[in-house]
């Protein structure tokens, strides 16, 4: 099979090594079967890493676009536009699309998945989300037999990294987020990771699928992890939680609700002990139960893996299947379904304000647990829904005092 | 397509539930296609909890044999005759196998391949290992394109739920065994779950598929967990490690050593987490680094979710394909690949024999940690070899003395 890869970035890169050096092993026996015939880059005379033969180098998309050799085009390249009318041509053009892209597939998946249908060509994105962790050929294998009523993620490298480092070094978060970028673990502007854009975009792919209904980027509360400190982080030692950024969505009776936000993991939860560029995937199934996949979430080498695994399915599998069907009609309940205990941290300045700060919790909710320290109260509160803590925080932050909040997941 | 069901104890029941009795999502939608034609039983006449229709029920599997519509067996028996002999029987008769017996599969796994391939029938064995988990599926899909050389498991509930119990309560081996076995949870005989068989059974299976060479239960060093005692728990706990029963299996350059033994973790391990009837492994690829795949080891809708999974792929590939060929020149190097620090526990009657013990040790190991209380020392090792140890805990035995010891993987 004649192929054509989009973008010699990281990802790029790596799936031309895998294919072409050898580095696999029964993918190796597959290889005549395999010949990248064009990879497509911005500047063709750009020194690269990689010895490329100039021949396989263009800077049109057209060409490969025309080229009825070429039957599957991998796209390696992390924007919406171009990307996402170059997809839909090279379906139209009767090629499959394999991408890592998770920006235009969780915004763009049922578009993508109909012009595959209508075209009889396979659109596959194992890569765009987890990295090498194969969740989701798993989650569509999983849904022939279940339904999936919950799925939660620790989805993002840098954030995870983060939290980590601030609780086993007991730091700050500007701190730390200084640190990686120095670093290069975080980008300049970081608030598509720790904001909850980049989780949130992957969390939308795989609700999509187990819900079986298009949820996009828009319809995923979200919450960042900015305000958490130091002082919170011993306090999650003291009470044996550990603190990471979740995503998470359930599904109740045709309705849903999906978040990424900060939660407090016991530390005997296994998702507790994921660190660093590892994520975790736990899905829920009404046969199966609960199945988690654990694994590296980015990097040159696992979302390379991913593509190329997609390229081998391509390969082996002549007929289409396995389509997938977004055509179930669901509620977005918002916050409305999620619900716990909570922690909550408030700065105070003096007496009057501690006890406004207390009369207002104690209307909201039964407390189970109350520390003060210094100038901070510290609440774990009995069950409560997420509305009504947000609402509270909300009422808190209006009044001009910092806090931090954070569901208990167990 | 028409199936035949051989046993109806748990397995055998949940997947008659899961294609019968709608339970299932997609799953739903191919019921047209997947009919159970016959269902093997021994009594005709037991009564069972599942209406299953009289028609359908058999006592000859010669009348499924020779039944020329039915085109695939599925294999719901646990022990290993006559149920090899069937498998070979139906295939050679061209129906596809299905199963989830693991002692006929870790035994016989090279000659049931070649059988599948010369008669063009497929031979699917999901459930035999880890329940409900998708491994063996994973494990082909990653060796499409790794090179897999460590495979690290919790693969036996029993044995976790004993450790999980006594290190939680602080209680005893033997008195959480006699509670498990009340429960229904061990069997009268425990040998299996807690000498190591049960899971070497599988780690042979695993390890077959990773290395390319059929590893038979009798190539796997088993040392079982009764030595393990309350006060190690108690130690473990204040070192910070939580004692698991990990199968383990490693490849080196064309050799290789798999072992079932009881070992120590980090509590910030995943692994460490995993409890009771949970199941965890860990694969390591030369491309894709570590994936960790996690669900409900046995129990009967997991296991039967894996059996119908295999079914499905029958049904959707009307080709064989992905092969798995068994044709490498693999050595056993038995413990010679296995190193690491050691935890020892040595029970004492004197100083005589303290001194003697201590010695002992001292010309085996530098010695990292030691602490004695009551009558007994407790010592942690600087790196060694894991024949070493054997050897060192062998000689003390001998002694007369008792101990335990374990490996400390972090």
């Amino acid at each position: 099979m004649k192929i054509a890869l989009l973008g010699m970035g990281t990802v790029g890169t790596g799936v031309y090594e895998i294919i072409n050096e050898e580095k696999g092993n029964y993918f190796a026996n597959a290889q005549e079967k395999v010949n990248i015939k064009k990879v497509l880059v911005r500047d063709k005379t750009k020194k690269r890493k990689l010895d490329v033969s100039e021949d396989l180098l263009t800077d049109s998309f057209d060409e490969i676009l025309e080229d009825q050799e070429i039957e599957a085009v991998i796209f390696a390249m992390g924007g919406m536009e171009p990307e996402y009318s170059y997809m839909k041509d090279a379906m139209r053009n009767k090629k499959h699309v394999i991408t890592a892209n998770k920006a235009v597939v969780s915004e763009y998946l049922d578009t993508l998945l109909k012009l595959a249908e209508e075209n009889n060509v396979m659109f596959l994105f194992e890569a765009s989300v987890g990295g090498g962790i194969p969740i989701i050929t798993s989650l569509k294998e999983t849904l022939k037999i279940n339904r999936i009523d919950e799925i939660k993620g620790i989805l993002n490298g840098t954030s995870n990294f983060i939290l980590s480092k601030m609780s086993s070094e007991g730091r700050d978060f500007d701190d730390v987020l200084k640190e990686a970028q120095e670093l290069g673990f975080a980008e300049a502007d970081p608030s598509a990771d720790v904001d909850g854009f980049d989780v949130s975009r992957k969390l939308a792919i795989l609700s999509s699928l187990a819900f079986g209904c298009h949820i996009k980027d828009e319809d995923i509360y979200k919450r960042g992890i900015r305000e958490v400190s130091k002082s919170d982080m011993e306090m999650f030692d003291n009470l044996g939680y550990v603190l990471k950024y979740l995503a998470h969505s359930k599904m109740d009776d045709g309705k849903y609700c999906a978040t990424v936000e900060p939660v407090l993991l016991s530390s005997k939860n296994i998702m507790s002990n994921v660190n660093e560029e590892f994520n975790i995937v736990s899905i829920h199934g009404n046969i199966i139960g609960e199945l988690q996949f654990y694994g590296k979430g980015a990097g040159k080498n696992a979302t390379a893996n991913a593509v190329v695994g997609d390229l081998l399915y391509i390969i082996n599998n002549s007929e289409r299947r396995d389509d997938i069907i977004l055509d179930k009609t669901v509620e977005n309940k918002k916050l409305d379904i999620f619900q716990g205990k909570y922690y909550l941290r408030v700065d105070i300045k003096n007496h009057e304000e501690f006890k406004k700060i207390i009369d207002m919790i104690d209307e909201t909710s039964r407390v189970k647990k109350m520390m003060v320290e210094k100038s901070q109260i510290f609440v774990v509160t009995e069950e409560l829904r997420a509305y009504t803590v947000n609402d509270l925080a909300q009422r808190i932050a209006d009044m001009g005092n910092e806090l931090f909040y954070a569901r208990i997941v167990q």
